[in-house]
């Protein structure tokens, strides 16, 4: 008995059936006595629809036009879902970004939540009603419609969760929870019952499609408890929480990998101080996102530089630096993937490196770069190598 | 060089390719030196498949959350509208109704307007925008979308024009004005280059499509001038205003037909006073809309009252009067077309009836009804005769 927020994605609200059963597990909460408030993303393929749409119109149209066009989806789910749960006979009402009080700041496309005015959401709470929001959306100082980026709807969803204290937030999605590693490659992947923030956002940020790492963010930053749970099976998902009690304390929660990555190495620089510093600056100053950094040592005077960048990044990047750098070798690799092992229990032990490196070795795979922070290491290798390295690593570690 | 406002119906925007004509219009305006804010329906069939998709939901939606939906139409329309003329090199900008300040009352599906706000469109036209609107909704005063029912689109426009005193409002549609009868039907149909308040408000409300006649009225009220003219050929339309110079004053403007319509008759009511009374107060109970009514002249102590309403109101006004009115036999028949003329010129000219029924005559048509007022004459004709009813009219008054 609570208020339990309930975010549903694309897929869970694709057409009149799956609609229809998406109003059930609402109804079925609202029935235990809970207030309930949820956030719906739009239909299926509607969004990429629109975008297609604009794209008849304008090969580079306004962000502040996109965002417009594109908040439609989820008003057409969210009247949709409020229509599917009134029949039913339950009390409903749809509400937009500006009807709930969803402020952002002004960047179009991919917006950051500023506030959440609670007082309508809190009325309609009040009288007794299940509250359908359009996720997604925003709007900005000047009262215009902003969008959140990509996962926004998970951001609003905890957004809400955070603004009125609700109890707890449930993300549905395609598959029933978080698990150690991608059910569908690793036979022996298990279901987490639970998980803390720190880890749960370092799988999200190595590939684990889950959840989008900005809601995991705000969840931790305001304490809301997050549970991932399947739209077709009603059982127990997986919880995410600041701390996570389990008796034999596991040294790693999951095996990530991420292929949306791609190599590109500066050869040939010179081996003085500030010429990684200036390498950088210019990736930064034109909105490249670099993650893993690997400099060799200097030899001959010289040094080589490599680090990696999204695939949709590289291209340009490459341009970027043979222009920049024209008397020095760029050059660039595609077929490689990013594995990565995460847990909070690998502060307190040492030894976990050595046994993923083992682990590697066992399968015959070459490490091409190695990152680590303090609850995850990563290992690039080649993407051929990938499905082997998973499972191995996994068998190592969680079987 | 003024303001001017410009309303582009769901055909006119269906596709990209119609979407860039009507932008090629709205620039030409702009490039006039005018200010220009445009009004733009949903995309052709785009209401059409969103009412679809909440009837695959519920057989009697609600109409609050039907209103939610089917705003989306004239957002996805407005922002499209916007990006063609950005990408034609115009500063444009898109707004939905709480965003330019419509309100309206809480009659979902059929909501009046109460005001507009005109802080956000003076501010836009002060940085010489040109503006999109999203037409047929508004925000009543819980903040919740509604919508302005049929012809919405034409009735915002004027009222827009209206609130920020527009120079000319004007309408374009599949025709390039207004003719004196349907020059699909009738080959000697002739375009009108001025046309009455009156006059259009007679002719709209007799079938004939071209504007709502909410928005005449409104037009009438705030004196706002209306020009129809066409999107696909750039050549002066019909002006609307309240009187019209014109060297031979003709005696009527136009023939319209109106298929929509279907005769009720109740027999043998007693003929003592009140019957009539105690019937419309009964049919305007049950909101039915009675068009044209007869009562026969009593005989043997019982008369007939017989009315007409729309196609659509018939089956469910039968039942009703049948279940009211036991002992009396209710009939109705479909197969008949209402054909009227219109003018301002016969307030003073005798004879116009006169000329109708014998035109009428010629070609052997029986007239079962006639309804008059003071600019028009209505007669009902068995449907069978409409075209040849049409022909003769129009050829003896307009030809």
């Amino acid at each position: 008995m609570g208020l339990i927020v309930q975010k549903f994605g694309g897929s869970s609200v694709a057409d009149a059936d799956k609609i229809r059963r998406v109003a059930g597990i609402i109804t079925k909460t609202y029935d235990a006595g809970n207030d309930v408030i949820v956030v719906v993303s739009a239909q299926g393929d509607t969004t990429d629809d629109l975008i297609d749409k604009a794209h008849e119109i304008s090969k580079n149209p306004s962000r502040r036009e996109m965002d417009m066009l594109l908040t439609t989806g989820e008003q057409i789910s969210c009247s949709l879902l409020a229509m599917a749960i009134q029949e039913m006979g339950y009390p409903a009402i749809s509400l937009t970004a500006w009807q709930y009080g969803l402020t952002s700041d002004s960047n179009y496309s991919n917006a950051r939540i500023k506030s959440i005015n609670d007082e309508r959401l809190s009325k309609e709470l009040d009288s007794h009603k299940i509250i359908i929001c359009a996720g997604f959306q925003g709007i900005n100082k000047y009262d215009d419609i902003t969008t959140l980026g990509r996962g926004g709807s998970d951001t609003t969803a905890v957004a809400i969760a955070a603004a009125l204290k609700a109890d707890l937030c449930q993300i549905y999605t395609d598959v029933d929870g978080v698990y150690t590693a991608d059910p569908r490659k690793v036979k022996n992947a298990k279901k987490l019952e639970e998980i803390t923030y720190d880890e749960m956002l370092e799988l999200a940020t190595l590939g684990a499609q889950v959840l989008c790492n900005r809601s995991v963010e705000l969840a931790k930053k305001y304490g809301v408890k997050l549970e991932v749970c399947s739209s077709y099976e009603q059982k127990p998902g997986t919880k995410v929480k600041e701390e996570v009690k389990t008796l034999e304390k596991m040294l790693i929660t999951g095996v990530a990998k991420d292929n949306d990555i791609s190599r590109i190495s500066v050869l040939g620089l010179k081996d003085v101080p500030g010429e990684a510093f200036k390498l950088f600056t210019l990736l930064g100053q034109n909105k490249v996102n670099v993650d893993i950094i690997l400099q060799s040592i200097g030899r001959d005077g010289t040094k080589d530089i490599s680090f990696t960048v999204s695939k949709a990044q590289m291209r340009n990047t490459v341009d970027l630096l043979r222009e920049k750098y024209p008397e020095n070798k760029v050059i660039h690799e595609e077929n490689i993937t990013k594995v990565s092992i995460v847990g909070a229990g690998m502060q307190s032990n040492a030894g976990v490196a050595a046994k993923l490196f083992e682990a590697l070795y066992n399968v015959g795979v070459n490490i091409q770069m190695i990152s680590t922070s303090e609850i995850k290491i990563s290992v690039l290798i080649d993407s051929k190598d990938e499905a082997a390295a998973v499972e191995s690593i996994h068998d190592a570690f969680l079987a």
